[in-house]
């Protein structure tokens, strides 16, 4: 091969490791649906939002990232056709929005935030599912500070996160 | 020397790069009081917030370590007594607050609330001095989430923060 | 889908970002065995050994991981499949031997050594592929120091080299 | 005050945690020296080399800062006046030598290996210390590959190592 095909667009999907049933189902929808958009999902590798996209997305024959905090390739779930385990803890969280050329959350604790922090500062633009509670529906789409570099949207239906999706990775084709 | 002397605490200023007058004022002043206190001062160790905290505190006789983003000891303010460069970028946020025995916040944007997710899931009692605008005075003292593990309190002056701090180092002397 | 399909096993391989052309084409043949094998390739994402073993895998099919020192998806080689931007700089060199089952190293300077280095302290299996120059020779395979927890195997060809992956991976089979 | 005092020089001492009794020895010795010659000492704060230079330098009265791995203060040895603790597992090997003006090396395995490689990637002067074993002696003063940014020098007694140590630092006074 002389040329490289094109690099599939990555999105990373945030939020709780024990989050309600209802974020879990959504959770495995939006997985689905990028899968089926050729979108790669990265998520950080663990439990509950991050397992349920990653289920969703899988199951639908897309790709998967877990970015992990330990240093064990046995502590991703299941559903990671790749995994990159950090050995940074907490810290980690800088890193799984660095690979992502756009950030899905639902709901979120500290740790979400954390992360919409850092997707903030590194100009990742930012879709908030709305109605699963958390950061997500705290933060309502005022801009984190006076940085102008990344766009925090939300949205209020999953329809809605489609479009926006579709819309936001156009403008970033590879 | 058979046993070591108890190690000073440590308290982490956190907040913006470039702040207002007023802001540099009160941090040069937290700095000062950390420094009267025998307690030591960590900051990310570049400009505003961090260098007006380690103005104070050195001028005072206070000790100052500056943990910075980049991987050169040359770009520490120059009020640090020790220099930590992490070669991190921002995910440098994760170690300042980690050096903390107690974490302050005057105002501050998205890199200073990445600061008090990663104190507040690290269980680290972070004090909130009002007044400054920014995230200090958007979280309110809520709760960051569902985890108990840190406290987050808010000062409405300089004189509550000296007080609020002896009580809660008090409960953590080393 | 009611369990995941297994994790394809993955297959670090690093060296010199400038080495000489028969060590490219070494790397790149590299590359092209693992993916006929089935195995993810992982690298640092940039030039020289990385590029050449991901273009060798890329176009034979497989799937390829770049893990980067920066922060921006932009400064991969364009034959990853999937880009993890850590921004950690040199330390990264700590994460692209984490994400292996097993890494191969060919010539290299420091900072392979220090990708040696760490996969020797997380135990994951080395393969030094001989005659390329650099550690990969000069380390002749002998133990790095007491831990027993990694096997560090000199190979003298790409025959042996493919000889010996298969038997190290089926006794890691995931 | 209105200008900053200079920062004390700071010397990174870096060997096994579990070494023999001489090494023990001589790295207090070495810890005393440093303090004497009023040098900040760095260590990764945890046991074997790392404590016994830091109980030289404390005793000595000398300023000691210890970088953990892990992310408690509490994890540091009884003789650190400041503590940074990393969470970052064995990558923190990238950062003791990054805040240092000058390594100093005394046996060591794998783990010491990856910080004189950092140290060397990174441009550090680099005194290893013979006659104490593991990778100091074991690299023999060769350099680490075709950089020339960093001085690599085999120092054999406590008396040159101070007399070299003296002669680095004055060409790099802050």
């Amino acid at each position: 091969m002389t040329s490289a095909p094109p690099r599939p667009r990555q999105v990373t999907v945030i939020g709780d490791s024990d989050p309600p049933a209802a974020t879990v189902q959504a959770a495995e929808r939006v997985g689905a649906m990028l899968a089926r958009l050729g979108l790669t999902l990265v998520t950080g590798g663990l439990g509950g939002v991050m397992e349920a996209a990653s289920r969703g997305a899988r199951s639908a024959g897309g790709l998967v990232v877990g970015i992990l905090p330990s240093h064990r390739l046995e502590d991703a779930n299941p559903w990671c056709t790749v995994v990159v385990p950090t050995g940074l803890g907490h810290a980690r969280n800088a890193l799984t929005v660095l690979a992502a050329d756009l950030v899905i959350a639902l709901g979120g604790g500290a740790g979400t935030l954390s992360e919409i922090c850092f997707a903030w500062i590194h100009g990742r633009p930012i879709l908030l599912l709305e109605g699963y509670g958390g950061w997500s529906d705290r933060l309502g789409g005022a801009p984190l500070d006076h940085r102008g570099t990344s766009r925090l949207q939300v949205c209020r239906s999953l329809e809605e996160l489609e479009h926006v999706l579709a819309e936001t990775l156009r403008g970033r084709a590879g």
